[in-house]
């Protein structure tokens, strides 16, 4: 029963409409899931942008239950439930259950551990969450004050929290929705700290699902984003636990003495840590792909002034994605997206490696014998380079997804600034991300600097700046050299100079950043050159790959000038000539592939869920059907007088019955 | 009756909190208007970061009546409801009325439109609203759709809207509240086009609120932010309005030969939006403090992280603000505020100057005389030059306010991201004013360069490189030198190189934002040097503002510095030093002064809303307060099991009881 007349009902939009669309195959996997989601009503998006945050939780948690439901029925595998999780597009209350949750049970617990806890863990009986974070300590887990104190007498642990600041705190899955936590508190023993470890602990009772005893729990509050997550607030009043309740893989406490028993290579405690952050740089690529997805689209769409030289109502506005203005900010974006996929395919590919490698040293492995003291400290070595890599690489991943969010919404103009753009809303929701396993990045760029030291010293002798760029080698080498010579300096400084480790932070960020940088340039372009791009891709898309990689490295050059000219990896000549000639003419070449190109992503409508990025460029149709069908604001007429005390004259909506 | 139990309640912080606060004498007026406001109930904030939509804007529009109520009681003036507005701090459904209509009405009516419309509006008898951009058209005046076609057979107009794209969107105030418009439309004579010009049309009933027949009137749906105003869309169905209906105080259609009067100065007609962009300028400073306020603050209640050779629980860990990482995002940022304000303030001085003098022209005025056409061309050019500067002015001061209210939100940790942070929907809030006004700024680059040529011309012979920065002479130089330079290669690629206007609006952005730097620098230094800071201030604080504005010429210079060093305005060697020493030494200056320098903005608790910015530093007890005690969500109790088809097991709370 629409409220709009038949007259407005009939307009149709002036000009053409989505000339740059192509038809694509789709895969099958995702459509058949996609399929599986939109015949359930609970997944019906219509009224999200609208809801307030209890109504959207309620909603979240109904789809929560509903993805378990199909991923049981369909017999779907973790890929599967991902890609689910990935076109409902929202967190769901289930969100740490099934990730940090479950990934800690897997990999820090004992056998006993694993029947009591990991088991029902699995079947959803135990619903838990990862509760690290504190009122007052963030990022850094050295300073949590919740305490774990151990108790001969009757072998438990008592966890408590001493202080309104050591409350722990935006716990994802906590605020409603979890009975059990791994709590990450002060061990003690005997009145000596052993530093933080995680226990596990039973924290609502299966059956009313009110907290137990001595323990209060609630949800944080409404977010910037994220609001279908229930983040929570825990506290414990001396709560006793058993000695099982300490996570017992890597470390240990004897039942009978007390005594602790030391993890048998320290920096796999960070192991969960790393991996989260190695997720979001693969993830990061996809995130920003989205937005770059929605603001290509509708910049084909929309169109903007007429050419300058064409008389008044002659010529149609010109396609806003032939603007050279507009093509700056979004084609690097879109090739920062194919940068990011790769690094963070090849970071997942080099932890993975990694860790089968360490746990064979623990558990002996497939090897049958354990590891010497020599390749232990080898393979934690390169664990903790890969740590101090992986810091760098999730903040430059998450920032570079972030900041090119933001400027895809801008670049949608003022309807950008609409739910309905679908970037605002996603937006808010990944921001998160660029806090999450921020474990002192700060702290962690010295072990980058020594890491880069290394490399730097085999390149002293071998020349200062290159005379061009031309050739794709050249540019790669010109990102080493920068953060080579940037690991010199900040050394300098402080070695020799000794200035202080305060005053020298803003370098070693700079230098993290370096860093990351060359990674990517690096990984974008050993992609291409890789036996399994040259396979399965056609010479055209090679090519068309490899100007995106030229067009990112260049304008991330460009954009970082000042650094490349100072170290003498380029000359301002050089940094003249890359913008304003093969930038230039990059963006030219690659603006017919953009369509096609943010296709490739395979982003479905339904996922999206965005008037401007619609595939059937029906933008103006979709954004008048949302504000006028579907937005309850309109069903209120309202008396907008000064002198009349009443708000409201009509009250039509079913939704508003409770107004009091 | 609360909800949490009394042993947390019983909890204290832990650790020393917020030693750097001081007091200060509060201003009187702003104090008198915040305890009238304080003493109104539906002022009560405590559900704001929880209601939905149309809970908001009920609320919004009691607030914006209650307004009314007190301007009248209290006989307030224009600044002092500026200031209500400002402490209450959420855009009113009144706003568009309050701000582009009446003034619209005020400069554009002629002396029967004063009468019939203006008289009314001030007393809100009309509500109004300012209906220029369209579903497909933003920022491009000219490529409106919508119709006012004049029929001379009974001397009226119609207005319609022939398109989809021609329904008026985004408009503030319109979607529910207003029940007048000024709508730009293509005026059209006999056929012929002459180009968009305000009407003022009704829209709704005065009795019943309905819309008029043929019009259709709608809100446009949920935004990023600013969700209590009720931005609308518009269509018209060939709706007839009377001769008076188009605004005639600088253009007219004569009743009986349809002839059409030309406007006196054509660049009046963009007064109206001139006045906008230069208020924007003057609020930016404003905006950004708020966010520094809340950061810097909550940067000396924070603590993170020992000092680094302290051995474990022996030292606290320190004040975030004393981290030169966190000095260099927030110190640069506080005095950005400052150079926003002085610019805004002496850009506001010379619109209203030359506003005044166009105004005398035009009637007459005080000189008792016309102008002649040379007299008005000078005043016209002027006004050109005072358009094109605060089109570039504007989009600097939007996005420095708008990108640094972000890393204000970021400098915060997690906590940030809460919306009991006060900056996100703030920052959301704000985000409009970066597209408001937005009239073709690409365009006007090329006004910005005929500008610039002129003094880059008398600046040709006087030498390149300056020897060194410790004058502040030489920094204000080299800004301007930048921005010569920068003209010159735009208009050599335009001019001799016949480069295409398309290929060059990047050189152009940059050019504009150039030149915009160097008027904030300058209009920094020159408010220092004015008579009215040397009686005013003491010599301690003009002191501290030097070092602010030596500390935002020398960052926002090493931000640049690509552009400083290819145009040879200084040397490499100039802008490492400018980093490495001067910049560092600033911060560490400026840093005992920061709190007091936030202080300075005067901005109240109850205006800010912020746990984290709270004068007296008690951080964590306002977060526990709102999330455990506020909170909707934590009244309601679920079961979270994927079998249980129930969502909710309780339903404790009154504002739940609709739920099905």
């Amino acid at each position: 029963m629409s409220i709009v007349p038949q007259w407005v009902r009939d307009l149709k939009p002036s000009g053409p409409q989505g000339n740059f669309l192509f038809t694509k195959e789709a895969r099958k996997r995702k459509h058949d899931i996609l399929a599986a989601l939109k015949s359930e009503k609970v997944f019906d998006k219509s009224q999200n942008y609208f809801s307030g945050r209890v109504d959207r939780f309620e909603t979240a948690l109904a789809r929560a239950k509903k993805l378990r439901h199909l991923y049981l029925k369909h017999g779907w595998d973790e890929m599967d439930r991902q890609t689910a999780n990935d076109l409902t597009s929202e967190p769901t209350p289930y969100g740490l259950h099934e990730s940090m949750f479950l990934i800690t049970l897997r990999d820090q617990t004992n056998d006993e551990q694993k029947e009591k806890y990991t088991k029902p863990a699995n079947d959803y009986k135990f619903i838990g969450c990862y509760a690290q974070t504190e009122l007052g300590h963030g990022s850094n887990v050295r300073g949590l004050e919740t305490t774990a104190t151990w108790n001969q007498e009757d072998q438990s642990f008592t966890i408590h929290t001493p202080y309104l600041t050591a409350g722990k705190w935006w716990i994802g899955s906590l605020g409603r929705t979890a009975n059990h936590a791994i709590v990450m508190a002060q061990l003690i023993i005997k009145g000596k700290g052993y530093g933080p470890h995680p226990f596990i602990v039973q924290i609502r009772d299966l059956e009313t699902h009110e907290p137990l005893p001595n323990i209060h729990i609630g949800d944080i509050g409404p977010k910037y984003g994220y609001n279908t997550m229930d983040n929570g607030y825990l506290f414990f009043n001396h709560v006793k636990v058993p000695h099982i309740a300490m996570l017992a893989r890597f470390v240990s406490i004897d039942k009978e003495t007390g005594k602790y028993k030391r993890p048998a290579a320290a920096a796999l405690v960070y192991g969960t840590m790393t991996w989260v952050r190695s997720h979001i740089v693969l993830q990061a690529g996809g995130v920003l792909a989205r937005g770059v997805t929605i603001a290509t689209r509708y910049a084909t769409v929309r169109r903007q002034f007429q050419d300058r030289d064409a008389p008044q109502h002659e010529k149609g506005e010109n396609q806003v994605l032939n603007y050279t203005m507009v093509q700056i900010r979004l084609l690097p974006l879109l090739a920062a997206c194919f940068a990011l996929h790769f690094t963070g395919k090849a970071m997942m590919e080099l932890y993975e490696a990694n860790q089968n490698k360490l746990k064979a040293f623990v558990d002996g492995g497939d090897t049958g014998r354990s590891a010497g003291p020599e390749e232990l400290q080898a393979s934690s070595d390169m664990l903790a380079d890969l740590h101090a890599t992986s810091c760098g690489l999730k903040s430059i991943a998450s920032y570079t997804a972030v900041e090119g969010l933001e400027v895809c919404r801008r670049a949608c103009g003022g309807h950008g600034y609409s739910s309905f753009s679908g970037i605002g809303t996603y937006y808010a929701d990944y921001l998160p991300t660029t806090h999450m396993g921020k474990v002192s990045n700060y702290i962690l760029t010295q072990q980058v600097a020594r890491y880069l030291l290394k490399s730097a010293r085999s390149k002293q002798d071998s020349g200062c700046a290159y005379d061009v760029l031309g050739n794709d080698a050249d540019i790669i080498s010109a990102f080493a050299w920068r953060a080579s010579y940037l690991t010199f300096e900040a050394l300098k400084h402080r070695d020799v100079d000794k200035r202080s480790w305060n005053s020298l932070l803003v370098d070693f960020y700079r230098l993290s950043r370096s860093h990351s940088q060359y990674l990517m340039v690096k990984n974008f372009y050993n992609t291409l050159q890789s036996s399994q791009a040259k396979n399965e891709l056609d010479p055209e898309t090679v090519g068309v790959l490899h100007k995106l990689f030229r067009l990112f490295a260049l304008h991330t050059l460009e954009q970082e000038a000042k650094e490349f000219y100072v170290s003498s990896a380029v000359t301002v000549r050089q940094i003249q000539l890359a913008r304003t000639t093969t930038v230039m003419k990059l963006l030219e070449e690659i603006r017919p592939h953009a369509v096609r190109l943010v296709d490739s992503w395979d982003f479905s409508d339904w996922q999206m869920d965005s008037s401007l990025g619609r595939y059937d460029g029906r933008v103006c149709e979709d954004m008048f059907y949302r504000a006028s069908e579907l937005n309850p604001l309109n069903r209120v007429t309202v008396d907008p007088y000064p002198d009349s005390p009443v708000i409201f004259k009509k009250n039509e909506s079913a939704s508003l019955k409770s107004r009091l």
